[in-house]
């Protein structure tokens, strides 16, 4: 029955061999890496708006200039990776990058950072995607967790049934969220120069202090922190250089710059109409988003456009998480690969793909969306510190290549990436600082917990191999003597096959064990066992305090420890009903007794099974 | 740690000759066998207001009739069963009596009502107890669920120690009650006599329904049947008699009559004087008691003795729940012997008590408590149902073995018997026609679902029995050739024990199997092979869908369809990890095997462990 459901919503299983690679061009290959990067400005600009709130609405026209720092930072870290485009045609992962230049430490440190990020990004994405839809039917917030959540389910399915990363599916709501998005950029600045804009409507309850602080360096730089968010998602170009057409390198440099140039100005300009509308946070218990008052504002509170750019919000928000999708399981599977996290994950399922790191990437999202009531304003705290973590890492590690390779032109590379790390790392800093105590030290404490987890691993795995090595192994030994135990809990059908199976194995060295629990069950036992125990000899072990397990592992050990060059097997006949809920009918002491066995040295255990009929 | 934890908590394992019985003096046996009965007089009057409360305020009075007609209902009970403990010195439980002179079905029938019965007390009891705190300490009342959960949780603690049932620990809080209760009643009636009564003042949210109905015969019925919760656990000495001191049926005769008389007064005083002083049962959602309104307009609101009461009440209703727990297990073990349940239910714990009985009752009495709110009063609709179909069933009984046996003056006592089961059989239609929409209909239902899952594994042991009977069985045939499989998932030293063993077993007739998931790893181990395989041949599974166990599973059948005269062993070399957390990181492939295995006719499965140091 599992087998079938499975079948229905996962698909029929896929050959190894059907493992393809599709090559994109560069219009496809921008919709299906740029999702993430471009859908941050869903929520950046409002995250800047919120952070500068404790200083009063006075302090909203900060946000422009702010934004203009991080629109230069945007532009240098992309500056940076496109010379990681250029040195690793075949992706340049951060991890790749940091293990090749940096060592076990840094890439384990940005493995860390990244898979919180991914699951962060599933978090934040679905949360705000739901934002966006709850924003223009508010009646639907109630629910909105659900929503989160339902949505997760429904992207980690089709990514356990794999999906094929045909164009369309992402270039039409990418393409539509970027021409929406540009409609009402173009429409705002237009009213803003023709001298006809109207402000938004404040919000019910405006997020804004009782009293209002000063506006001080700190909140400028929180403000800056918050808004950094709009950085997440642009190294996915880099990763993916193998997924473009020939020339993979200059193809993913282009659509790299072109993606920047998107992203700078729709976050730009969507924080300048923000400015310019006096839009105001929503502190309500159903908040609206800062995107949606400003499109109201602009598009009309009932207009067409404005649903489809919510809708459109939306899509490209559940495609971005569906890039944390793909990433996840990958890194998972390098990881796993390089014996740093369980073997499972390097398995693929089914359909081809590492279901596990699937899983696992929704289940645990899935938890964070409901712990934060799929706010993603609340998660984002969380969210940019690892990001910029794994920037650092990766322009190091570039800088030290280049030190090494010493290619042609490599000073200049070196300076680009030199220049983004002293960037990213001050970045780095300032979240750290800024965000720690609004969620920022979980990540910070988190990493290196998973580092150690990691190498922990790892050191248990190299264990394994050396001492399974067949270097200087001694050469194999004959079994010299078998000396068998059966247990027996009755004298039955059942038992006769397992008394049958042991004098077969050790014919001179057989003893059946019982355990006397009720004295006139004993009587009768010994009288039955005469005619039917085939000629071995019957031990009853007493049990004043009615445990079956204690008696037979002594028992056991003292047998083991008679003979030093014998092989001990224990045989334990179970019988085997035709039906599942007829195992609850029988005492479980089979079980057990394997599981304590289990952890004993060298018994060999034998379930020789009697099956019953109905 | 969990056996440390278990010992703490639990206390160190006795042995089974520890197992003594204690025989109880009346005065102890009356405090340990009538908590339940005394106890439900807390609820019982509050229970029949609140269903005449349809009719307002004015139809209150009919409370005293209805009590009057329930306190005939009791004695009529009661003298019924002083007949069964004549008849039945070692104890007549209802399933007993049912069991020797009704049949199966009917004695299924009433322990089925008997096993939901003693979860309802559980239930019942403990969320009264929290209210008759919560009337005293309101603000306890948001806590009610956790408090009522909480006190389960220690009962069943206290029952998996095994309660020694000294006399003090139930004498102390039973007579405390039953004396306080006297000197409300006294005191109540001392002022109705002298003319001092000040009306109880009414709850700020009265439990009366905006329009009032018209008082009918129906809820006059209704009204009697939710009174007759009085007479839960009047049952209790009848199932105790062997824990009398000698002349055991005459000492239990006698109790019952005081146990019937304090009942009877207690209730009918309560109920007088709840008329008298005009309590209306409070309809707020963190509701005080009725009996808490009496008791604070007689001893006064910040009385000594008002808390007293409080206090005791709980008390006894935790008395009450805890004979629920010794009679569920015991009710359990009589099943079980019989094989109408799990065998698991004869087992005595390390504590000698029938440890699984007394924690599935736990267990589902607190899923109850938190699905109910810990409200009582929502929950006595379902509780006497069951409580009089077993009273009826056992009556009928009893007539049934007055006709049988025939002892001297059995006609008058079948007469008393006959009497009995003609009331309790009215009441219990009574009760299921006008509570079955409040609740009484889950019971209904509930009750022959419960008697054919009870019969169904009767069924399935017989079964087991008959299969595994050794009368005409064949005489047993030697093992008269071995086959040997040894599954492998690479060339290691955790192999060759494995092969060795596999070599004892069957010389000649030895085949390894290794499923091909990457052509790379296949060929290095072909190559490794030739060195260590032992001379055994090596077969290799294609596996074009990446799954281990199909092909090993269709392998396997291939090889034992063909011989007739073997005997297949499975060999699975396992290696087995020094720490618990070290099996997440090895494949479950061996765990899945065992499992798949287990199902398929005929195999023996054999596991070789190779011990990991670190």
């Amino acid at each position: 029955m599992i087998s079938t459901l499975k079948r229905l919503f996962v698909g029929q299983p896929l050959a190894t061999e059907q493992l393809a690679h599709e090559r994109l061009p560069k219009r496809t290959a921008l919709a299906v890496f740029s999702s993430d990067a471009l859908s941050s400005t869903a929520y950046a600009t409002e995250a800047i708006l919120i952070a500068l709130a404790v200083a009063g609405a006075s302090a909203f026209w900060i946000a422009t200039p702010i934004a203009v720092g991080i629109a230069i930072l945007l532009i240098t870290v992309a500056f940076s990776y496109s010379q990681t485009i250029k040195a690793y045609p075949q992706g340049g992962g951060t991890y790749i990058v940091a293990r090749e230049n940096l060592g076990t430490i840094p890439s384990l440190t940005a493995a860390s950072a990244l898979l919180i990020d991914y699951i962060l990004t599933v978090a934040v994405s679905m949360s705000a995607g739901v934002a966006a839809i709850t924003s223009a039917w508010p009646w639907l917030d109630p629910y909105r967790v659900e929503l989160a959540v339902g949505l997760i389910g429904l992207v980690t399915l089709a990514n356990l049934r794999g999906v094929k990363e045909s164009g369309n599916m992402f270039a039409v709501p990418t393409y539509t969220f970027v021409a929406s998005m540009m409609l009402l950029i173009g429409m705002g600045l237009y009213n803003i120069v023709t001298g006809q804009v109207v402000p938004a409507p404040p919000p019910e309850t405006p997020h804004l202090p009782a009293e209002v602080g000063a506006l001080s360096l700190f909140l400028i730089l929180r403000a800056f922190a918050a808004g950094c968010t709009a950085l997440t998602g642009i190294e996915a170009i880099a990763d993916g250089v193998p997924a473009f057409k020939k020339p993979e390198s200059r193809n993913a440099a282009i659509t790299l710059a072109i993606m920047a140039a998107l992203l700078v100005t729709m976050f730009l300009g969507i924080t300048v109409l923000a400015n310019a509308y006096h839009v105001i946070p929503d502190g309500s218990s159903e908040p609206e988003t800062a995107n949606s008052q400003l499109a109201r504002a602009i598009f009309g509170a009932e207009s067409p456009l404005y649903f489809l750019l919510q809708i459109a919000t939306m899509a490209i928000l559940v495609l971005a998480s569906n890039t944390a999708f793909a990433d996840f399981p990958r890194l998972a599977y390098f990881l796993a690969s390089d014996r740093f996290l369980p073997r499972q994950f390097t398995q693929r399922g089914d359909r081809l793909v590492f279901s596990n790191g699937v899983i696992l990437l929704g289940l645990v999202a899935a938890i964070l969306v409901i712990a934060f009531n799929a706010r993603e304003q609340s998660l984002l705290p969380l969210y940019a510190v690892g990001v910029f973590i794994s920037f650092t890492i990766s322009q190091v590690g570039m800088v030290q290549r280049w030190r090494r390779v010493k290619t042609p032109g490599w000073v200049r590379s070196a300076l680009i990436n030199g220049f983004g790390a002293v960037m990213t790392g001050m970045v780095m800093l300032i979240l750290a600082s800024t965000k720690f105590l609004e969620g920022a030290w979980a990540v910070i404490v988190l990493i290196p917990i998973l580092v150690m987890v990691l190498l922990r691993i790892h050191r248990h795995y190299q264990d394994v191999a050396e001492q399974l090595s067949l270097v200087d192994a001694p050469r194999p030994r004959p079994v010299r003597r078998h000396t068998a135990l059966v247990l027996v809990s009755g004298v039955h059908r059942g038992v006769i096959p397992a008394l049958q199976y042991a004098l077969s194995l050790a014919p001179d060295n057989v003893t059946a064990v019982y355990v006397d629990l009720d004295p006139v069950a004993t009587e009768k036992i010994r009288g039955k066992w005469k005619e039917w125990g085939c000629g071995i000899p019957l031990v009853v072990l007493p049990s004043p305090y009615r445990s079956l397990l204690q008696p037979l592992l002594q028992y056991i050990d003292e047998v083991d420890a008679m003979y030093d060059d014998d092989v001990l097997t224990i045989i334990l006949p179970e019988f085997v009903p035709s039906q599942w809920w007829q195992y609850m009918l029988h005492n479980q002491t089979g079980l057990q007794l394997k599981a304590a066995l289990f952890f004993s040295r060298g018994k060999v255990v034998t379930s020789v099974p009697y099956h019953l009929e109905h």
